[in-house]
C-alpha cells in the first residue's frame, strides 16, 4: 500500500471510532478532515518511519493520522472569527461558515482529542511507543514549544520571531520525524534538525507563494507580507535569495538525515519535496535556472 | 498528604511545564485553573484510586491534574461568547474576558493537550497504563460519549435528551472513577457505575439549585429551567421529589462500589458529597428532614 493510501485509510478508520455521537458534530470532523490538503506531514512522519525500517506499521498509520487531526483541528480553529476569520479552506466554506462557530470550535476540539485516543488506542501492544509518541505529539501541539504557542505568539505585545516560526510552522515537522522515528522502535533526537529544517523551508516557500503567486493560484489574498510589511524571506533576502536560501536550507535538511537504511530514498523525498512547494514563478526569477 | 494537596501539587507541577512560552498563554492557563472550584472530579478520582490500593501515588495525581485540567479546559471553551457567553466564572471576569477570545480558544486547546502530555510524562515507567488512561480520558472528553459531544447535542436539530445529559454531564465523572482504578492498576469497567450515578446527582442537584437558590447564592442568574421550560427533575419530580430522587441515585451509587479495601471510607466520602450538594433550601422542603 502507498503512503497516500495508508494515511487516507488510518484517517478513515479513526474518524469511524469517533461516530455516532450528535450527526452534525460526527458531519463536521469528516468535512474537516477529508478530502485533505497535500497531507505533508504524515507523509514525512511515514517516510522517516519506512527509513527506520517501520516494524510496526500500525503504530505509523496512527501517529500518521493522529498528526494531521491536529494539523486539521488547527486550521479550523485558525479559520476562526476571533481568529483569521477566513470564509473559505481548501476550496471550501471553513467549518464555522459551513456549520456554525460552536461545531467549528467543538471539532477542533474533539479533533485533538480523536488525535490522542488515536494513539493510545493503536499502539496497545507497544504501550512504551504510544507513550512516547504521545509525550511528542502533545509538546509539539501545546505550550511552550507546540503549535498553540505558536498562535498566541501573535497576541503578545512584542513577539520573538524566531520562537514563533519554529513553533507556529516548525512544531509539526519535528513533530512528523520523531513520531517517524518512534513508531517505528527508533530514538527520535538524531531526527529533530531534519523536521525543524523542513519546517523552516515550508515556511520559506510560503513567504515567496505571497509574493509571487496571483490571489488566484493562492486562493487567498496574495502580497500581504508586504501590504503589512511583515518580516518575511522575501522582504529580507528578495525572491532570488530567498529561492537560494531555500535550497541551502533544504540542502541541509538532506545532510542531517542519520544514517538508516531508508537514506537514500528519504532524501528523494526531501528534494522533491523541494521542487513542490516552491513556485515556478519564483524558479523563474533565478538566473540559470 | 490530603487528597486536595496532592490536587493542587499535581496540577501546579504540570502547569509549571507547561510555562515559558508566550507570557499572556501562559498566564491564561494558571488562570483557568487556579484558583480553582471544589475539585471535585479529581477528589473522586483520587478516592476511587486509594480504594483500590493507590500502589502509584504519581500515576494517580497526574491522572487527577490530566481530568481537571479537561474540566477546565470545557468551561474555558463553553464560556466563550459562541456558547454561553458567560462574562464570569469562580467570581472572577471569564479568560476570553480577561484575556481576549483567541487566548481563550487557545487555554482550552492548550490544557486538552497537556491534560495527555501529563498523563504520557508521568507514567513512563506504567507505559500500559498511561495508555488505558489516556484512552478512559480521550473518550469521556471527545466524541461520540464525551463531554465535546454533550455540548455538540446543543447544535442538534432534536436533542436525545439521555445521550445528552450522559456526555455533558456524566462523561467526566465516569471518566473520575475508570482513571481512579486504572491509575491504582485496577480493573476500571466495575467502576462505571459509581461515576454515572454520582454525574446523576450531580445533574439533579444542579436542577434543584437552579429551583431553590436565589441568583446571589448561584452567582448566576437563578431559576433558568423553570424559564425556559427546560427538561429538569425538578419539572418532573417537584423539589420534595427531586431530593428523593437524588437520595435514592446516591443510595445506588454506594450500593454499586466494588468490593475493594477502601470500600467503606468511599462510601462515606460519597455521603458527604450528597450532604454538600444537596443545597439547604431544598432539604427544608422534605417533610421529616
Amino acid at each position: 500500500m502507498g503512503l497516500s493510501d495508508r494515511i487516507e485509510t488510518a484517517i478513515s478508520r479513526a474518524l469511524a471510532e469517533a461516530g455516532g455521537g450528535p450527526r452534525r458534530l460526527t458531519s463536521a470532523l469528516d468535512y474537516a478532515v477529508t478530502p485533505g490538503g497535500a497531507r505533508i506531514r504524515p507523509t514525512i512522519l511515514l517516510s522517516v518511519a519506512r527509513a527506520c525500517g517501520d516494524d510496526r506499521p500500525e503504530v505509523s498509520n496512527a501517529a500518521a493520522a493522529a498528526l494531521e487531526f491536529i494539523h486539521c483541528a488547527s486550521l479550523v480553529h485558525d479559520d476562526l472569527p476571533a481568529f483569521d476569520d477566513a470564509d473559505y479552506r481548501r476550496g471550501k466554506p471553513s467549518v464555522h461558515v459551513a456549520f456554525s462557530e460552536p461545531l467549528a470550535v467543538l471539532t477542533g476540539d474533539s479533533l485533538i482529542v480523536l488525535a490522542f485516543e488515536t494513539l493510545a488506542r493503536a499502539a496497545s501492544d507497544t504501550p512504551d511507543r504510544a507513550c512516547a509518541l504521545t509525550l511528542t505529539l502533545a509538546r509539539q501541539t501545546g505550550t511552550p514549544g507546540g503549535i498553540c504557542a505558536g498562535q498566541a505568539w501573535e497576541s503578545e505585545p512584542r513577539i520573538d520571531l524566531s520562537a514563533y516560526h519554529r513553533a507556529k510552522t516548525g512544531a509539526l515537522f519535528v513533530a512528523a520525524t520523531r513520531m517517524g522515528a518512534i513508531a517505528a522502535g527508533q530514538e527520535p533526537d538524531p531526527w529533530d534538525e531534519l523536521g525543524a529544517r523542513i519546517g523552516e523551508a515550508f515556511q520559506v516557500a510560503d513567504d515567496l507563494r505571497d509574493a509571487v503567486c496571483s490571489s488566484d493560484e493562492l486562493g487567498k489574498p496574495a502580497g500581504q507580507d508586504d501590504l503589512h510589511a511583515r518580516p518575511s524571506a522575501v522582504a529580507e533576502f528578495g525572491v532570488t535569495g530567498a529561492v537560494r536560501h531555500l535550497d541551502d536550507i533544504l540542502a541541509g535538511a538532506i545532510a542531517s538525515i542519520p544514517s538508516c537504511p531508508g537514506e537514500a530514498e528519504l532524501a528523494g523525498m526531501v528534494r522533491a519535496y523541494a521542487d513542490r512547494i516552491v513556485p515556478q514563478a519564483a524558479r523563474r526569477t533565478v538566473p540559470g535556472e
